[in-house]
């Protein structure tokens, strides 16, 4: 029940980005943060997951979430070490998951967090393929893709997270995966490091006749988490009937472009004639699924059959710099900001070894 | 066996439509129709349908269909008259529906034929709200759109054989339906004549207001055939999990517009933040349906639960101007060309009470 104050630092919304996000639009604060209350506990962050979703809560638009507002802590995923708990259900030492943000420190009623057991191994997998990136894939390729055996399956930022794993699933239940990724090396890593049965390079100036080369038989399933010009390439080669999981839109994410030809009529032309189906979503539209994941993904990564990346980057005031990263496609494997090289100094109060 | 040869007059694709179709695009002509060899029949149409779907066929572009080629003969389902049959199923005086084309006479080995019975009470039923559009309408809503009780089911062109029966259909399941229309007149019939809850003029210029506040519980089910601006008008006020049957897009049919902002980043943003699903389909999709479908609608006909309107002009050279016209909206219901006034004496040989 020891409870004394710490200062905590955490990365604000500065300003809300015009198109692009740049450093000025994030600052990084330090704050003290009381001592946890009755049947609080409060949380040391000991890793903070960067994903693309979180540029739509800078933009001040209606979503699936409501925006970040102005001065507030940037919104996250994190796994951190339960430092102190008035909480009965929690213990210094715990390892949990939180969505407590940008932050060094939280303080957490105990309501909406998981705990990790064994099976996150290492524990930065709860924030990659065996979490919310793992299973956005796992449940829109099942649920909306359903690849049958000997289809055709792509997908784009395929070294990514999500990306990565629509492809081996789809290897798993049958199909041909093509990963569109952004250069040699990320290519060279989806077909020899993934298995994936071919990588085109996006950037590559012959980008569109290697997609329709790879996919001889056209494109059963498209997992949208693009957009832009890669859809685009994708469109003309999806079979009748294909379908097309919207997880994302990373490449309009800072903003429209500047006008030029008006593509949704050429997409709507293609969904009637060709009789695709576009359905967008979100992974908590399949949370009871979530079990059935873990379960399954676990054991297919214990078998060898599934693989994963990460790319990880230490210290909280390096976050704002790799974000914007992450949005051009900078980052290779899933991106995470390492936060356990925190100077203690900067702590007021125990350090998490002096907790009673 | 009487077997005289007949000159029919038919309508054939002169030119390819450069955006909008112009009457030099079509020509009408009168060709020697030999008689009919053994197995094969002699049809005499009655009524050709006119429907939005023969645009695409005009141009030479890759869809679910072929393109007609220059100088044959324009598609299209008719009912006809067996006006002389060496063919052992059909004898002169059934009543078929065929997809003959814009013709007056024609020639069978008596594939893809479907006799008529008295279900279809007026025959003209059989091309309307008994036929194709009416099944385009219950198959898209009913697999695709799935409207629930308290749901809002929003459609265009509701004053045509697709539009009216989506309306209807929604309404027998429970929802509320809102129809857009061009015009008083068309507005009216939607709402007193046909029974929507509520329409909307596209032509008023607070459309999108009133659009809004027939819908104040946001859209459920948008049955899409028309695009264009109505699509932009309906986008913003879709629920989430929202579905969207794609049948038709008439508003693009004569070409996109000239380029202007890309409303496809808007598209696919809403289809990913409110998760909605798009999926085209043809009517032919769900072919195994149809029986039920003709059992069912038959039934709400007799019952007094569905309404339909037809629109009928006189004389196969009025067909191209016709056609034009349903492409503007200046049709007010299912249109037909009724062929029977077809000038008797520009058909040498034997007349339909002459056959053996």
């Amino acid at each position: 029940m020891n409870a004394s104050p710490v200062q905590a630092r955490r990365v604000v919304l500065a300003a809300r980005p015009d198109g692009r996000p740049r450093l000025p639009d994030f600052r990084l604060e330090e704050v003290p943060l009381r001592a946890p209350g009755d049947g609080e506990l409060m949380l040391r962050t000991r890793y903070l997951s960067l994903d693309p979703y979180m540029r739509g809560r800078m933009d001040d638009r209606k979503s699936y979430s409501p925006p970040t507002p102005l001065g507030d802590a940037m919104e996250g995923e994190v796994i951190a070490d339960v430092m102190q708990s008035n909480h009965p259900d929690y213990h210094p030492g715990d390892l949990v998951l939180a969505r407590a943000g940008w932050v060094t420190h939280a303080l957490s009623d105990g309501t909406r967090l998981t705990k990790l057991d064994s099976r996150f191994t290492p524990v930065t997998t709860a924030l990659g393929v065996l979490g919310m990136p793992g299973f956005t894939a796992y449940a829109g390729l099942l649920n909306i893709g359903r690849p049958q055996p000997g289809e055709t399956v792509v997908v784009a930022a395929a070294s990514g997270p999500v990306g990565s794993l629509v492809g081996q699933i789809a290897r798993i239940k049958g199909a041909r995966a093509v990963g569109i990724a952004g250069g040699s090396e990320k290519c060279a890593f989806v077909r020899d490091g993934l298995g994936f049965d071919a990588a085109i390079d996006h950037r590559a100036p012959d980008f569109v006749d290697r997609l329709a080369a790879a996919c001889p038989d056209g494109i059963d399933v498209y997992f949208e988490n693009v957009g832009g010009a890669i859809w685009q390439a994708v469109l003309p080669r999806l079979n009748t009937h294909a379908r097309v999981p919207v997880c994302g839109l990373i490449a309009q994410y800072n903003g429209p472009g500047a006008g030029g030809p008006d593509f949704l009529a050429t997409t709507m032309r293609e969904i009637l004639s060709r009789r695709l189906t576009l359905t967008g979503f979100i992974n908590y539209d399949f949370a009871k699924q979530r079990p059935a994941f873990l379960d399954e993904v676990s054991g297919w990564i214990a078998d060898g059959r599934v693989r994963y990346r990460e790319e990880i980057v230490t210290g909280l005031e390096n976050a704002p710099e790799a974000f914007i990263g992450l949005l051009e496609g900078r980052n290779f494997g899933k991106l995470l900001i390492d936060l356990a090289a925190e100077p203690v100094s900067s702590l007021h109060g125990p350090g998490p070894n002096d907790v009673s």
